[in-house]
């Protein structure tokens, strides 16, 4: 099969074992593959592999040069639609898709380690899924989409119960629905305000607050703030874009409040070994939040709100250590502002954890914890103290969309029967152990491999180097996200096992002694 | 059947005939109805009912108080997951809902005369719908959330192109997906923002832009803004809220940018016999418009855009003529600023035309008209030339959901077929002369009787009547919107029917009824 890069791993779980050591690229030369060995991962057993989906693939198939002939004309296609289909990468058949594989219009079968920016759960097609959107039990909830603020079904207070309280942050007893992640922080960060000024008024609104909020003007909209962070992402809506601070392309031409931010560290990496460094770095950015917060109180542009991701995702790949946490909470605590915890694309075991906040040992869980992607659906979770105190405060049309709390009910039993956070752990240690190793053999161009769980990255020597990455590993059959500036990021769903690991890296490993030897 | 109230109409198309003059009220007291005389309207003859939907109940069924005790009971549980819970009217058993009739949790059925905040387009668990999402067909994009903006289906193109362009505005060839009303708010007005800063700018933007728009500054971060009206509604994130000016407490406590807005008119009803004072009250708002485009101008903070509803809706069914939006389009052009409409409640039918504005005849089409709600996808439709410049400019994960739009094809199939427009005409038609015989019935209670096809309202005396009449009303078999202080509104399926009409203003009538004699 001329034009045909076939792998065909067996590999045991948790190990490397190609059956081959050739294939052919794209344009139908056979070359040999590199074969990465990864110290105490390599077994030289043939084990079966235990797959976690069902009859999934065995490895990528790449027929066409990716994107291939009939994406490009799809992209042409939409282009006169919409003009803004720059951005795709793949045209879907998303009824050949499977489990990690994302199967394309041109036939190309790609391991993703993207999956769809972070927001598949289980992978693709899971029959546990599958099973739920057929049950017709669950069909009218598909048909009729209610206004959840006016009226919900019957099932909604149990479904909210059993579903989205049972992954609960301990402590955040309440929940409320909505559509996005991005709408969830403009909730959230709405939620907080107002709990901030209720406290400080301390009592009903006066006639004067009624009356100039109407118009937008103070006192009944007040001069108080969000403190965000460099680096940060938080969405693309207006409130949400003033708390964004990663790249030009967000904010470029949009209006902005003005509202205060703070460094958010740039470790050096691997953390164990730069303990000393790292520290005075956490140390000089949580002195630009207290001067923040402590200018905000002078001026009367109170800081009532504090948002912060536990990795910065669209930013780089950011970590801070549980010190820096456990400061800025206690700084909110000191200050009496909302601690809100970003956790769109930490959250949902990706880390290794539910919530990626659970691996500071906070003393007591962050005021609020925002939810979306994995989750499916959006929302945020917040102690009791931080309701609402009145009616129609937080509201809209639809609050969110049932049929994506039934698609998460599906899920978390999933993440639960098959123990999906240990793999997450189990597969974030084999790629973070693999990226170590890249960076090993590869420093030129290669460097600060991170990560927590599966939610990893490596930097590229440049951005040009980072889309030559891109570009050619798709080519070999997988899909890798970018972030920041130069980085890599890994952002596979919870069923990427240490096999699928060891076939990206391995592909990566290839992709690298291509540039290598330009 | 004690505490049980049930209408037995058998009325012909266009007509009301009620076969019975007594109903039991909740408490299960047997009392005389009074019977609406409307004129042409009334026929004897008992022809049967061509229901739009097969099978849909002959009238409400009011078995116990509404809210009854399974909905309280409800509402204190859903209370106690998001202390959000007091604006639920009914828990709904969506099982047993039928075109447009709403079954609750405790049995009674009621006539639904705002359908989810104007959101269903074609009544409760249509056929058609049930069909699209019980084909295995579509069960891949059920099952597979995916981020369109990267990877959508290759079915994408060619959807968007038969579903949402087949009924595109004239004139507007493209259209951008979103998820609901706000965010495709949000993203209009982002978009108009960068197009009209970009036709400033006249090239590629310096470097100190880029570099300022980062941390939410000027000249990257420009002063522009974008205008509204007073009693406006555009959503409820950030932004949206800086452009709505309807009710203290959607804006309470939440921060605004410092935007422009001006006076909508507040119009003499009916239209037609007010056409002097009318004039002279629109031509006062749009002194005031131009006003503040030359202030914007002459004081750096150029107005980009202006947003405004064909009919405002939550801000209390405020119309205007249209004159009005044509001497807004001028001012628009005459001031280089974009003119988005905000059709996401008027959109789709209800109006009597596909889109409220289309009733204008406007010389070309608004830049750009937002949809939601009916629609059931959200997004915006815009002209060639306000197209963003590069990717990722507007741009989130998911930017919209695939199963809305297979929804929409089957809603808009159905439209067609059945003529839904002009039922809604016809309905309205219906509707607002009875409306206006109500209020010539109880002229102390009732006033400004208004519409455009079933996009109807009428004023109560007072805030409190309103309050009563939504209540008791509601006990009647009929549940009934609000808005603006105290307005009800009508916003029904398209699928309502003139029969229906004689049963809302039946009730209604009833209600006036027993309130007059309170």
């Amino acid at each position: 099969m001329a034009g045909v890069m076939q792998w065909l791993s067996v590999a045991s779980r948790r190990s490397l074992v190609l059956s081959r050591t050739a294939e052919w690229n794209a344009s139908g030369t056979l070359k040999t593959v590199p074969l990465l060995t990864r110290g105490a991962h390599v077994e030289t057993s043939s084990a079966r592999i235990e797959k976690l989906v069902p009859n999934e693939y065995d490895g990528p198939l790449v027929k066409t040069e990716v994107p291939g002939p009939k994406t490009k004309e799809l992209i042409k296609e939409l282009d006169a639609v919409n003009k803004n289909a720059a951005t795709v990468q793949s045209f879907v058949d998303y009824d050949k898709c499977l489990g990690n594989y994302m199967v394309d219009v041109d036939g190309n079968r790609l391991l993703d380690t993207f999956a769809q920016i972070s927001s598949i759960p289980i992978g693709y097609n899971h029959p546990a899924i599958i099973d739920v959107m057929k049950d017709p039990a669950n069909l009218s909830l598909l048909v009729n989409r209610p206004a959840l603020g006016v009226f919900p079904s019957g099932s909604f207070p149990s479904t909210l119960a059993n579903v989205l309280l049972s992954v609960a942050p301990k402590g955040l007893s309440r929940v409320q629905t909505m559509m996005c992640g991005t709408c969830s922080n403009e909730n959230a960060v709405k939620q907080a305000l107002m709990w901030y000024r209720g406290k400080k008024r301390g009592g009903p609104p006066t006639q004067e607050e009624l009356e100039s909020c109407v118009i937008g003007k103070e006192p009944g909209c007040p001069p108080y703030t969000v403190l965000s962070f460099k680096g940060s992402f938080h969405g693309r809506t207006l409130g949400c874009l003033t708390l964004t601070h990663s790249k030009p392309i967000f904010r470029l031409d949009i209006p902005s409040m003005d509202w205060p931010y703070a460094s958010f560290p740039r470790m050096k990496y691997p953390l164990e070994d730069f303990e000393a460094e790292n520290r005075a770095e956490e140390d000089r950015c949580l002195k630009e939040v207290v001067e923040q917060m402590e200018k905000g109180l002078a001026t009367g542009r109170d800081v009532a709100a504090m948002i912060i991701e536990p990795i910065q995702a669209e930013g780089g790949d950011n970590h801070a250590s549980p010190y820096f946490f456990h400061q800025l909470q206690k700084i909110c605590k000191q200050f009496g502002s909302v601690f809100i915890v970003d956790e769109v694309q930490t959250g949902c075991c990706t880390t290794g954890h539910f919530w990626a906040y659970e691996s500071w040992n906070l003393p007591e869980a962050p005021d609020m914890v925002v939810f979306s992607k994995k989750m499916q659906a959006g929302g945020y979770y917040f102690k009791d103290e931080f309701a609402v105190d009145g009616p129609s405060r937080v509201f809209n049309t639809w609050m969110g969309d049932p049929p994506k709390l039934m698609l998460l009910g599906a899920v978390l039993d999933i993440i639960k029967r098959d123990n999906l956070i240990t793999v997450a752990r189990e597969s974030g240690q084999v790629l973070l152990d693999g990226l170590k190793s890249l960076q090993d053999k590869y420093p030129d161009l290669l460097s600060r491999a991170r990560g927590m769980g599966t939610f990893a990255a490596i930097d590229c020597k440049d951005p040009d180097t980072m889309g030559k990455v891109s570009r050619i590993v798709k080519n070999k059959g997988v899909f890798m996200g970018t972030c920041g500036t130069q980085s890599i990021r890994f952002r596979p769903s919870l069923v990427f096992q240490p096999h699928h690991v060891d076939i990206a890296l391995d592909a990566l490993d290839s992709t690298l002694a291509d540039i290598s030897v330009q």
